[in-house]
């Protein structure tokens, strides 16, 4: 059965958040947005897929989704999976939009839309949740998807397959932990710095209810206050929950070093972001001295601003992470993750993706589901990040029990908007916005 | 006197360069194009700027430009001189469209096109050409020009003034020098891959017979083709001559080492972008490996399509450059230059800007020329580039003689184009695109 891409549809898609401070941290304040893709096909299943922004700007990933549509419009799956890597570059390496990256930004950001919805319409047809659907594709189609170009002096074809081969052993266990238990995750929600100490309090009071054992605030504020409040959380949580803390790349690397001397006292599981995302260096220095400073209880993470394979191939040859937060739409769709998700297994760096904005979390899921089913095959230090936000706004949305993910069920990668949504936030001429 | 920037006007302009293979490579192929702007004042002085692009794609440069020029806008030159950080970064790090980036692709063009515009005309307004201007500005002032964000553990606002307080002796006779024999530089005319062997000969000769001792070739091919393309150069000219080769990113990084041992046999000056742009470590290996193959008479370039101030750090920092290529579009205008030609001086790494495209070279001489009188203060191992295109669209076009670049003269960044060129090039409405 062959099945065509027949249609292209962006849309713009803005949510008003910004006015109640959600998702405020030291650099980002905006209305989370998402770039919105939908692929019709003469089948009649459509794919979908979306890049997330911040708001104003969502109309440029729009124009970049639009100058690239013409690689997929027309085009079937079948010849899609039949060249991966050449589909794959049609889109991250055409000739003239190359230029506007390379495989970075805006256009890498669109590229993602697409591809993501690409392989949506795959698992769709297939009629399994993305994490199925990957986790059961044959190591050479695995292998077949992933551009090992610019990334063999860390990953050749041939250890991504035995990585891959290895991972079938024992996957029909993992599945069914996973049935019983859900997926390890962590909240954000509680230490935006929007909000003033009593609503962190009260916030990580509820979560530690609901059955969180690990929350993540942001610092990078005046370091005073970003002591003060990663005290309440801890006096809260107690010594045995994990605090992790994310300064959103404002500090210079001495000045990560210095306030990350002072905020060990509350032992914090992982500084996020510490420096400039493009700063390997820099995070490599910052690593050594956070492990000095713990005695190795402390790591270093970053990821959701790595612009391509090759940050996160430089991030893990330079032993700059002990984190590894890959995103699903910042870089080019599931083919660059996967080439990311099997370097962190060689490598031997766990996973915690990125989520939160609008539909990451539907997204990651997948994602972190798929690495523990096949790649890196355990639970160890993986959480997926939770945020409590917009999750209505998806056909399929992510499920939580207990501080866990539950396994998503229906097909596809979660990323279809419920139609009413998209008319209601459409921008600017949704009924939300007029 | 307070002048007001009272509009910002944005032009897709692109030429149709593609169909004569001009500016082909191993990964770009297309229309040279600019996001152009102008800033309209109340001083009836019109200051110009833009970015370069490769074609399609040029719509969604002009959207990010659109989506910034809110920053611009109503702003007087003495509130941005004033604080000219403050004004940088509310373009670069606007809480919204930062996360498009961070400072990289799309977004971070788009900031460099209004920014030149803005430095465009403050030259203007001072009646002196770019190079002028910036050597003659007080050291306090071009310090506090520079945003050393995520940059102090390399350079500091201390170490920037020194090196520019240093800079001022001797410039008088700099100047003198300059205004005598011009800018060396170096011709990439030559060696384009879409040129058969033929026309890469008779324009070897031809370049040689006007006086160039410099001359760039593109690699990337089929090795053996770069070899026999490369020694068909090096036979036309000479010995003496230096023959630079750019790969455009085309190699991985054993790959490159690889060719490099091959290509090494004609003596290259240096091999540029031998891998991906991103990739700091990568450059660093194989900077220490040609450094070996050829005892150090072949050097690594690369930048020009290095993202921020913050890669350029880093490719200082791990001795993967031995030539710096800035770029005067790529990132985030002169103020983000200013940081990597002084950052370039304190490592002792000569500059040689990208030049080509649409305006480049018209853009870089100005900074190339201010890199000799006020921060690097030498001409050794400094060239810029110079490709003979589209110059004729511009009002104070580029003047060379005997392959050395003459001082401009008009006030200004060079960067204005001629308005019958604007009309007659303008996507999709101009004539030439009709």
């Amino acid at each position: 059965m062959s099945v065509r891409i027949t249609s292209v549809d962006v849309h713009d898609v803005r949510f008003p958040t910004a006015a109640a401070g959600d998702g405020s941290d030291a650099i980002n304040k905006g209305d989370y947005s998402a770039t919105y893709v939908e692929l019709g096909t003469d089948a009649g299943v459509v794919g979908a897929g979306f890049t997330f922004t911040n708001g104003r700007g969502n109309e440029i990933t729009c124009a970049a989704v639009r100058a690239l549509a013409h690689h997929v419009r027309g085009r079937t799956i079948e010849e899609i999976v039949a060249e991966p890597v050449t589909f794959w570059r049609s889109l991250s390496a055409d000739v003239q939009l190359r230029w506007l990256g390379p495989e970075k930004g805006v256009i890498h950001m669109a590229t993602g839309a697409l591809v993501n919805a690409v392989w949506d319409l795959r698992a769709k047809l297939a009629g399994r949740p993305m994490w199925r659907f990957l986790a059961e594709l044959p190591t050479e189609e695995l292998v077949a998807s992933i551009d090992f170009h610019h990334i063999t002096d860390a990953l050749t074809p041939d250890e991504a397959s035995a990585i891959l081969d290895k991972g079938r052993d024992g996957m029909a266990d993992r599945v069914a932990l996973l049935e019983r238990d859900g997926f390890p995750s962590y909240t954000t929600s509680v230490g935006w710095l929007g909000y003033p100490d009593e609503k962190v309090r009260a916030l990580t009071r509820e979560a530690y209810a609901a059955g969180w054992r690990a929350m993540k605030m942001k610092v990078g504020g005046p370091p005073a206050d970003d002591l003060r409040r990663a005290r309440i959380i801890r006096a809260e949580i107690g010594p045995d929950a994990l605090l992790m803390m994310d300064a959103n790349q404002v500090w210079d690397v001495d000045e990560a070093i210095t306030n990350m001397t002072a905020l060990a006292e509350v032992d914090p599981y992982w500084i996020e972001e510490p420096t400039h995302a493009d700063d390997i260096l820099g995070h490599a220095r910052i690593a050594r001295a956070v492990t000095e400073l713990t005695g190795g209880r402390c790591r270093v993470a970053t990821g959701e601003v790595a612009a391509n394979r090759v940050i996160f191939k430089q991030l893990l040859q330079a032993e700059a992470i002990g984190v590894m937060q890959i995103d699903a739409c910042r870089v080019g769709g599931v083919n660059e993750v996967l080439s990311e998700i099997v370097m962190a297994a060689k490598f031997g760096v766990p996973i915690c993706p990125h989520a939160g904005g609008v539909g990451l979390c539907e997204y990651v899921q997948h994602l972190a589901i798929f690495d523990f089913l096949r790649v890196g095959t355990s639970l160890d230090g993986r959480m997926v990040e939770y945020v409590d936000h917009l999750h209505e706004h998806f056909v399929d949305p992510v499920r939580t029990r207990d501080g866990r993910y539950l396994l998503p069920a229906a097909p596809g990668y979660s990323a279809t908007m419920r139609p009413e949504s998209i008319a209601e936030f459409r921008f600017p001429d949704g009924p939300a916005w007029r």
